[in-house]
C-alpha cells in the first residue's frame, strides 16, 4: 500500500494536534516523520510514530516546552532542551548553528535535556539545504558492550556528517553499532542470517545469527575496538559540551529521554561542488564486486528513494497505517 | 634495546639539521618523531624516520616553505601548506585553531598542499594539552576499495577526536581501514592470522590471512559500508574545505604528498572533567570478556606506554636505530 507524502503528513499532524501540539510543532514533527518514511527510513517514520505518540502520552515529552540558550562562548552555544519534542529542538538548534555559521564561518549548539531526534540525517539534510556542512551527534541508551566487555555500556550514538552538493548532498548518517536492534529484529523475524557477523552468541563466539545476538545482548560496534572508542568519545563530546546526561544517566533513567546532542555547522557557500562531484565519480569508477551491483555515496540511496516515492507514493505498513488512523 | 626520549630526539634533530632543516623545524619534527615512538606508535616514530628522510631527499618536502593563510571566513581559515614538512604545518595549523577557539569558542583551519602528518593523534594531544576539544582529519593515497567495489578508491583518511581531561585526555586516533597495510605486513611477517576478518582474498571471500589481503589489495573499511561512506565523506570534507587535493589526485601524483587536512578546535576550558571521568568509569564497569582483559578508553594505552617508556626508555628496532645513526 502506498500513501502520498501529503496524506502521511496531514494524518500525523491531525494526531499531534489532537495531542495538543501547537499548530507549528504539529506541522514540523509531522513533516519530519513523513520525510523519514519518504526517504525510506521507515523505522523512524510511520513505524516509529505510534511509539512517539505513546511517549507523549507517558509524559516523557514536554510538548509545549521551549528550548533555551543557557550559555554562549563565542560561536558555541549551550541549550537546555527542557524535554521538548526532540525533532523540534534539533531543528531549532541546527537552524541556530546555521545562522552562527553564516555569520561567523562556523557555529555550534550543544543541547542537554532533549529528546530523541528520530533520524539524525534529517538535521544533516537541513544543514546541507542551507548551504552548510553539518556535523551532529547524539547519545542514547546503552545498547552495546565496550570492546573487552560483555555488558552494554555504550550507546549506538549516531554521527551525522553532511556536505551540500547541487547534484545531491553527501549525507552520512551512521549509528556506531554494526546492526541496530531494529535491524536484528527484522532479520530475525524473516528467519534470515545477517550478511556479516554482527555480534556474539552466548558462548562469546562471533555470529551472523540475529536471534543469538539479541539473546546475548552483545551486538558489535563498527570496526570492533575502533567503533567502541568512537562511541565513547561521542558520548563524552555531547555530554561534556552540553552539560547534559551521559549514556549511563540515560540508561539509569530507564527511558531514552533527556539525551545530549550537538550540532555544528561550517558555512559552505564558497565551496566548489566540483570537488565532491569528482570524488564521487572516482569512487564509482572502481570495478564492481558484483556485476549487477553499485557503488553509492552516503545519501545517494535516501535521495533515490525520495525521488521514487515522490512519484509513486510512500510504501506503508498497512497495519501501522491503520493504527495511526485510529489514533 | 631501549633509548631515552632525549637520545632519540637529539639523534633525529642531528639528522634533520644535516638535511638543512632550520633549528626550529628540526627540533619540532625530532620531538614529534620521538614522541610517536615514546607513545608506542613506532610505525610513525623511529620506524618511519628513514622514510621521511628519503622523502626529503627526493624533494617531496619543501623544508623551508612556510604555510600561509589563503582566505578567512570568520573563524574558519584556509591555508596553503606549500609542501612544507607535514608535522610542522599541522602543528602550526592546530595552534591557530586553538587560538581561534580561545578567542571565539571555536575555530578551524583547513590546509591544502600539506604533507603527511605522521601520527594524527599528535595534534589531538596538542589540542587537549591546550584545553581544547580537537577534531582533525587528513586524506591519503587510495588504499581501500569502496563498498561494492574491488579497486582502491578510498584513503584510510584518519580521523582524530580529542577531549582534554586532567586524569588523561581522551584521544581517538582512528584510520578508517580495519587494519593498515603496516599492520597486515606485521602479521604476515610473523606468519600470524589477523584476529578478525580484515579484507578479501582473490576469490572475493572474507579472510583473516594478511598475505591474501595484501595480494588482493582489498582490505576492509571499519564497519563495511559504514566506514566506506565515512572515508568518502572525510575526503570531501578536507578537500572541499581546503580547496586541495582529493584522494584521487594524491593517488594520481604517485607519492603521498600534497594532501588535504583540517583542524577544528572547541574551547573546553569550562567543561567539567567529571563527565568524562564518569563515562570512563561506567564503561569500565562492564564484566570482561576475558578475566585477564581490560576495557580501555581511547588514548589510555598511549598514555600508559608514555609513562612506562619515560621511566624505562623507549624500545627501538636496533637495525633501524643503527641506520638512523649512520644518516
Amino acid at each position: 500500500m502506498k500513501i502520498s507524502f501529503e496524506q502521511l503528513t496531514s494524518e500525523f499532524k491531525r494526531v499531534l494536534l489532537k495531542l495538543n501540539f501547537s499548530e507549528e510543532r504539529a506541522a514540523l514533527c509531522a513533516r519530519i516523520f513523513a520525510e523519514n518514511s519518504r526517504d525510506g527510513v521507515y523505522s523512524h517514520g510511520l513505524n516509529r510514530f505510534p511509539v512517539f505518540v505513546q511517549a507523549v502520552k507517558d509524559g516523557l515529552i514536554a510538548i509545549d516546552a521551549e528550548p533555551a540558550a543557557v550559555s554562549r562562548n563565542g560561536v558555541v552555544e549551550t541549550w537546555d532542551g527542557h524535554l521538548a519534542p526532540g525533532m523540534y529542538t534539533a531543528t531549532r538548534a541546527m537552524e541556530r548553528a546555521i545562522a552562527l555559521a553564516k555569520e561567523n564561518g562556523m557555529g555550534c549548539v550543544a543541547v542537554k535535556n532533549t529528546n530523541h531526534w528520530m533520524r539524525g540525517g534529517t538535521y544533516g539534510w537541513q544543514a546541507a539545504a542551507a548551504g552548510c556542512i553539518g556535523i551532529c551527534a547524539t547519545n542514547s541508551i546503552a545498547n552495546m558492550p565496550p570492546w573487552g566487555g560483555t555488558e552494554a555500556r555504550l550507546g549506538n550514538n549516531p554521527l551525522v556528517i553532511a556536505i551540500p552538493r547541487q547534484k545531491g548532498s553527501v549525507v552520512l548518517d551512521m549509528a556506531i553499532s554494526q546492526f541496530s536492534y531494529g535491524k536484528l529484529q527484522e532479520y530475525d523475524l524473516q528467519g534470515k542470517e545477517l550478511p556479516f557477523e554482527g555480534g556474539y552468541d552466548e558462548h562469546g563466539n562471533l555470529t551472523k545469527d540475529p536471534a543469538q545476538i539479541r539473546a546475548s545482548e552483545r551486538p558489535l560496534p563498527i570496526g570492533y575496538w575502533k567503533g567502541s572508542g568512537l562511541s565513547l568519545v561521542l558520548d563524552v563530546l555531547v555530554a561534556s559540551l552540553s552539560g547534559g546526561r551521559s549514556v549511563e544517566q540515560i540508561t539509569q533513567a530507564g527511558a531514552e529521554a533527556g539525551v545530549s546532542q550537538f550540532f555544528l555547522c561550517i558555512d559552505a557557500s564558497k565551496l566548489d561542488d566540483a570537488v565532491a562531484d569528482a570524488i564521487i565519480a572516482y569512487t564509482k569508477s572502481s570495478a564492481l564486486t558484483d556485476k549487477d551491483g553499485e557503488i553509492r555515496y552516503p545519501g545517494e540511496s535516501s535521495l533515490a528513494k525520495r525521488h521514487q516515492h515522490e512519484q509513486e507514493g510512500i510504501p506503508v505498513n498497512e497495519e501501522i497505517w491503520q493504527q495511526v488512523q485510529e489514533l
